[in-house]
């Protein structure tokens, strides 16, 4: 994470480490594994107390050792980078690629909910909204559920239609998506939603009759493979600008 | 890693990566550790392709994987992340706190070179300097033959005097140094040789009447704790000076 890239310059250092935890075990959370502990790089200056207190919240939250790292002083922008450890107690880890013709598409959650948190004009509201934005939460325990059961998943980190096109090309289907089903949190902002990410939801592919063990919703189903690996009913702009592309 | 700070601006980014890899293969070396596979973190810009033919080089010389990671985009000067995995057979990994009174401090190579290369006024010229500053040598095969025999190790990554302090210090012990006994590139300046970082050889103790099964210098005894935790017979600037704290 890069300040003034995917941080704000004024972001509390405790919400920056909150996050760049929280969104490495998102990342185990859509393979179905546990925490085994995180190692992480961090740039050195202002605020660092707060930093060592949002990271403790975090792997306290969570219960997740830190196992190691650097500690780094640099010029200009300051970057955080972590690596989460994880295991998961099953064979078959849920890959990108494994989506069938046949499968149902779902997302968990609601989308877009970082996104109207970002912008709210009160900082630290404390409402769902700015949660959402400062505090995603990683899914582990639907990841762990959902994770025998689904042909393909992933966390929602870079919005909901680019992160699905990604499964459909890994797996070279089509996506047949329905975006009056899209569960998005400003309905009068559909687009936005979908496109833009921090949401931290987890989209999977599943055979239509599986017994979900987690609220989610049906979106689509997969087909094709035909031209398109994405296909949506209503006019999106470019496939490149699905969503956030860093 | 950081531009201008860790690397020149103008590194070649192939030279970049080995060394990116290379220094995160050396702490693995001081635990005689073998390597599971590296994680890491790119900053997109230009020079990029150099930056995966170094990749490709330096995984491919020492047979690990490339598990996962990231790439970003941002502004102002780039910055590197590594987390290399190892694993290790036995129990006892060699710690810094292990280090005992009675105990042999050694050292393995020869230091000072990475700092003869990199004032080199010919760029990658090849020489022994050149290499050891471009194209650091994890010493894991050396790593892993000591660690069942020492009582402490660390990589020299930030100069011998630097490294030799922290070992005594988390063994609450003292290090009575010679400084006639340092193996170093340019005698006719230890102290520069042994109070600059780059080099990653090899800094252990061990019972004196210990076989080493590969070669390196005895530069001193472990004795105290008194209220020093490093001394050498020369006067040598503050401690906190004594190498490349970052």
């Amino acid at each position: 994470m890069i300040e003034g890239v995917h941080v704000r310059a004024d972001e509390d250092p405790a919400d920056i480490a909150w996050k760049l935890v929280a969104v490495n075990l998102s990342d185990l959370a859509a393979k179905g594994a546990m925490p085994v502990g995180v190692l992480l790089t961090h740039s050195l200056g202002p605020g660092d107390e707060r930093f060592v207190e949002g990271l403790q919240e975090v792997l306290s939250n969570y219960d997740v050792p830190l196992l190691g790292g650097d500690t780094v002083r640099g010029t200009g922008a300051r970057a955080w980078s972590c690596t989460a450890i994880g295991r998961t107690d099953f064979a078959a880890v849920p890959a990108r690629s494994g989506a069938r013709p046949g499968d149902a598409v779902y997302v968990t959650g609601s989308l877009g909910l970082a996104m109207l948190g970002m912008a709210e004009a009160e900082r630290n509201s404390g409402s769902a909204a700015d949660l959402a934005y400062r505090r995603p939460r990683p899914l582990l325990a639907e990841g762990r559920a959902l994770a025998p059961i689904v042909n393909a998943m992933m966390d929602v980190s870079d919005g909901l239609l680019l992160d699905a096109f990604r499964i459909a090309q890994a797996s070279r289907v089509t996506f047949d998506l329905d975006s009056a089903t899209f569960p998005v949190a400003d309905p009068e902002r559909i687009l936005a939603c979908v496109t833009w990410g921090d949401d931290y939801q987890l989209v999977f592919t599943a055979a239509p009759d599986r017994q979900l063990p987690v609220a989610a919703r049906r979106i689509g189903t997969v087909t094709g493979p035909d031209s398109a690996a994405l296909r949506v009913d209503r006019e999106i702009p470019d496939l490149a600008r699905l969503g956030f592309e860093h």
